[in-house]
């Protein structure tokens, strides 16, 4: 017998932010409130807009009179050596339009032309138990997705598996930018030798965000695509998925993971319908 | 012990595709190729920009010489009385800005003022014996979910609980405006007494795209955000979410299922750290 519950548990709070440089609106993003300046930090360096904390002269969580979230802005000043970014066009500026065609290898091109870092070098490896105690800690420390359910986590690791910062955000891809951004204020970029473990899938969008900070490995609880392995392969960046129980999936730059010498074989494409 | 394995299952492909209105790029998403008409056709709906399959004169996916996924564009030419949109600013239509501030409310008023449908009045009622089949309906015909564990899915169903129109995507909003892109083609909008199920989490964003397709209920496996609820209130929408097993929560326009008369009580809100 199927049972109904009326009315809402606790839920996972959502409203959009504005991040607008020099006073000009650049994007909005529907986020998680909180560590607002971060993010907006964060997505400026993961874009390739800014590289360092010392391109932003100014961030402004603007807040008025009115009631709480209903002024959800951030207004960044870039330094003036920093180019400004075209209003709108952030979520394009990865890729490169011919007369008829954009394709995940423009795409990848994109991102590898904007990355300050190498991070193919990185000679950090990592013990297959710490990689499997990963999702482990990041739940231990979510402090609101037990309650919720709705919350997606990012969180930056040592190699020994020592949580460093954790950032959680009904998008992925805003707790990940909350965890850049903050280590942009930090001046600890490029995150040399660093792990950041995600809730959820691991996409093109996250693998670029990692490369962009410097990161030398991205590790997901659930599948990467096509074309987020495909970035990782090209940045030499270790892709670990399906990272579950005392099991892991690796699938680039396999030798930072240690016992794991060889380099993973072709894969197949798997196509929706 | 844990325990690595190298190189990839079968993976779920991801590639971006451009979406160019009368030759202009409009936007770009990142997602599974397949049905890209139907996406780009869904996508226009749900962002305001179209509300019939008569609004498109042609919709063309361009291919080219090159191998498969070069060409990942496609191109809709509109009638002559539908207003053209500015492009880039897609993602942005639906927040109004004033001086300083974007809020939930103003996301909601957007929504309102384009959606062409009002659901509040669908008289529509559904058993709970349906609902909690629905997750189940959806899995089984999955074709691909199985396999790669990165496909989110949409599907359409009936309020006796026969599915209508699957769609899968690496993301789900893209998986939403698949089925309403097929709906729209097949001229049958509003989508009155219909169901859309979704795996994964509801959000603002696919409470909006069920409006603007006139659909009056909205389930989903897994946690609905603060402003999500705020919508689905707003239009008189059901929104089901935690359809897990035979329970379920149902957080607003409960009077659609049935034996569950009340309304939700006030919510609390979770904002993280």
């Amino acid at each position: 017998m199927a049972e109904a519950r009326v009315g809402p548990d606790t839920l996972v709070a959502e409203e959009p932010l504005e991040i607008r440089v020099g006073g000009a609106a650049l994007a909005v993003t529907m986020r998680t409130p909180g560590d607002d300046i971060d993010l907006a930090i964060g997505f400026l360096l993961t874009e390739g807009i800014i590289r360092q904390a010392a391109d932003v002269l100014t961030a402004k969580l603007c807040s008025g009179d009115e009631e709480p979230n209903s002024y959800n802005v951030v207004d960044i000043r870039l330094s003036a050596d920093v180019a400004a970014p075209v209003a709108q066009s952030a979520a394009r500026n990865f890729y490169t339009t011919s007369s008829c065609g954009v394709c995940g290898k423009a795409s990848i091109d994109a991102v590898r032309t904007r990355s300050a870092f190498d991070v193919s070098a990185d000679p950090v490896t990592v013990a297959p138990s710490v990689l499997a105690a990963l999702p482990g800690a990041l739940r231990r420390r979510q402090r609101a997705f037990d309650t919720t359910g709705g919350l997606h986590a990012a969180g930056l690791f040592t190699p020994e598996g020592e949580l460093v910062c954790l950032r959680e955000d009904v998008g992925r891809h805003n707790a990940v930018d909350k965890v850049v951004g903050w280590a942009v204020r930090q001046e600890r970029l490029p995150l040399t030798g660093h792990l950041l473990m995600v809730s959820g899938r691991a996409s093109f969008e996250l693998c670029q965000k990692a490369w962009m900070a410097g990161l030398p490995l991205l590790a997901a609880v659930s599948a990467p695509s096509t074309l987020a392995v495909d970035l990782a392969a090209e940045a030499g960046l270790t892709l670990v998925g399906f990272l579950r129980g005392t099991t892991f999936n690796v699938y680039a730059a396999a030798q930072r993971v240690q016992g794991v010498p060889s380099l993973p074989p072709p894969r197949t494409r798997q196509t929706a319908h």
